[in-house]
């Protein structure tokens, strides 16, 4: 058997007691598989008090993480702190500079900074490696990167952040309103007491970027994602959804086109036999549809100590059996500028709900704003009321230039019997 | 970048085709994935001029297949040819005593001569890679093997042959008999003529041992597995299942524990919720549990030209980008004998059918058989008909070691008031 392979853990937090623990329960099996021991050589965290019931074994102890980084002591490097600059990126930068593989959890850092990491660790002939970074215990990266190798991938969307994918399975299950079920989700620990990242689509750009780069040999383009979080979404819009035999999920979606690289989060009107349709509570589910392929499904918990441990130990693994492969499946340097499909060009059926006050005429002012935007009705659902009461107006487009019909709904958010801003939710087939 | 990897492709029938079709496709999108060209260097099939099509561009045409296993100009040996004997067991020994890598498509070699074969490969200092002999498409066995290698996996099970699942799909949406829709699959070619390997289970068996060898590091014991097809299931089962609130799925299921390890592939009666319930048609899903990672779901096409060669194209680059890490997860050396735990251990509830004459008596009898076993029964539909007439009795039993249920339907089956053999369909929650 080799030599050991010695891990600096920076980050004694859920993910990496995770980790702690799974090297200490599973050492042997660990070693067999891997054909080398992993022994925890260093570990860093800000309170080391804090940590005392953890097995660190012998490892050494340092107060700076980014110490540890340049230690000759250790080979691999894992950052389980988190947050796209600062400390997490200082590690991250010294660690491959030193010469040290990196282990990362960290989507943030690897959506902002992932092609320069990824250059700097094939410059000093190392590896980065970032699984648990997107739907946390499901293979994903690796199953993109390694067993579609041989596939043009040219789609892969899936629900990427669990904290969204509960809140709106629990406002289709209980029919309560979005602001409800975030604060009952916050109080059970689904959900941050700042929830911007998981609710405005944030965390689920920063994966879709990273899938991108790696399903398309592209650079990672953070900015380039066009990104739309739930909060407009009401219980009125989940059932309309589910009258109209559809279900609303946050999707991330990326698509290879002759015109560019689609990447876009926002909120989906899905048919119901979708495969991500039946995805419930905090599951994440990637489809990726390759050109031999076809189309594959990838489903399993996407955050949690566990299932992200699992994923920065394989990673672990991976290095310590000699793997050294580029990190985004083609060399950092031959990756190509992510030219983003502008979203105006984007052509789709939408879903749209206004509240429109009771009266003549209205519909005629409305289907006018959308014929003079080149944009036609398909269905329309308005349900009588009392003339002059608010009603709500529902209606689903044939496919249309997405810049025509946000046109069009400029338009109508001006039209004086349109009380509250119009509510779109696109339509996506798979 | 590196020397080319000079591949020597056996077969060339619909998934050598694939291959073929691939590497010429994305010949440079697999040289920058890989790090160096992966080059058709020899081809051999029965009949050469049934090929013309084909881009085999430079590569060496041989009449016989071991003398390609054995020539110094190849690097890696690709067998799809198929048969758990003669001419691709000879090629697979060959290329891997001539120290040549092996990727093989073929379950039926993999299952009965895998441990063998690994072993030959280790000695050797080569790789025997096998990813599209479970799942086509689905990257299950580097999923297993590498992305979850940080756990101890409890329960490997699936759907793991598409002719299977489209004959149960069929007859679910058509209310036709077994017959009926086998004659129509046939027709249509996603049956062979001669379907006994699959609606038999064995091609299952086949999966399903190589599963439980690289997820709980066992040498593969195809003779362990229990095996029972399809044939006897009817349109009647399908229609209780359904009234039952179940779907019938044949599946590969694979469990570790203290006291050996589960290998069965039967029919099953499972809840509308399991994650397979809703896998139609030809396609395949497999679900693995691990102690670390919990629930994790890959699904994706079972078969056919694309998919499987998309996996055979992914064991290539593998060993092009220098992967030599062990087919079976830990060494060969070290696989474990598979000792496969008793079916008659088993403890799970039933669904029993029985076709009987109508008269006063038989719910006594059929019950007293039943108790006389300790089995008891959860609930019990038989609707009435004029008395002497023939008529279903449908019983779901409570959780009953198996060994007993057997030996009730077998007193059961000897009763003269039961007029054919019963049917029993276990009933599997996960």
């Amino acid at each position: 058997m080799k030599e050991p392979l010695r891990i600096g853990l920076a980050g004694l937090g859920t993910v990496g007691g995770g980790v702690v623990e799974i090297l200490d329960r599973h050492r042997e099996l660990l070693a067999a598989r891997c054909g080398r021991p992993l022994v925890l050589a260093g570990v860093s965290a800000r309170h080391r008090d804090r940590h005392r019931k953890l097995k660190i074994g012998k490892a050494e102890w340092y107060d700076n993480p980014v110490k540890m980084a340049t230690d000759p002591g250790i080979d691999v490097v894992v950052e389980v702190i988190g947050g796209e600059d600062g400390i997490a990126k200082k590690i991250a930068e010294t660690a491959l500079q030193s010469g040290k593989s990196l282990v990362t959890a960290n989507k943030a850092l690897i959506a902002h900074h992932g092609t320069r990491l990824a250059r700097m660790a094939e410059k000093n002939g190392v590896a980065l490696r970032f699984e648990a970074a997107v739907a946390g215990g499901v293979p994903i990266i690796k199953s993109l990167r390694e067993g579609l190798v041989a596939n043009q991938l040219v789609e892969v969307y899936g629900i990427l952040n669990g904290t969204c994918n509960y809140i709106l399975t629990q406002m289709e299950m209980t029919g309560r309103d979005f602001n409800d079920v975030l604060a009952e989700a916050q109080e059970l620990g689904y959900a941050e007491a700042d929830p911007s990242f998981d609710i405005d689509g944030i965390d689920t750009a920063h994966k879709l970027a990273i899938l991108a780069s790696v399903s398309f040999g592209v650079e990672v383009n953070f900015a380039g994602v066009h990104i739309e979080g739930l909060r407009h979404i009401s219980a009125e819009d989940i059932a309309y959804a589910h009258e109209l035999g559809y279900r609303i999920k946050l999707l991330g979606i990326t698509r290879f086109g002759a015109e560019g690289i689609e990447q876009r989060v926002h909120p989906c009107m899905v048919e119901i036999d979708t495969p991500v349709a039946h995805v419930e509570g905090a599951f994440n589910a990637i489809v990726a549809q390759g050109d031999a392929v076809e189309r594959t499904v990838f489903e399993g918990p996407g955050a949690g100590r566990g299932p992200t441990a699992s994923a920065v130990v394989a990673d672990i693994v991976d290095i310590g059996r000699g793997d050294l492969s580029p990190a985004f499946s083609v060399p950092a340097k031959s990756l190509k500028p992510c030219e983003t499909y502008p979203m105006a060009e984007r052509r789709g059926a939408n879903y749209v709900r206004l509240l429109v006050v009771d009266e003549p005429g209205v519909i005629a002012k409305v289907a006018a704003a959308l014929r003079d935007a080149n944009v036609s009705i398909e269905s329309i659902i308005q349900r009588g009321q009392a003339e002059g009461d608010l009603v709500s107006m529902v209606m689903i487009t044939h496919e249309a230039r997405e810049g025509n019909m946000i046109q069009a709904l400029e338009k109508i958010g001006r039209l004086k019997t349109v009380v509250e801003p119009p509510t779109m939710i696109r339509i996506v087939t798979f």
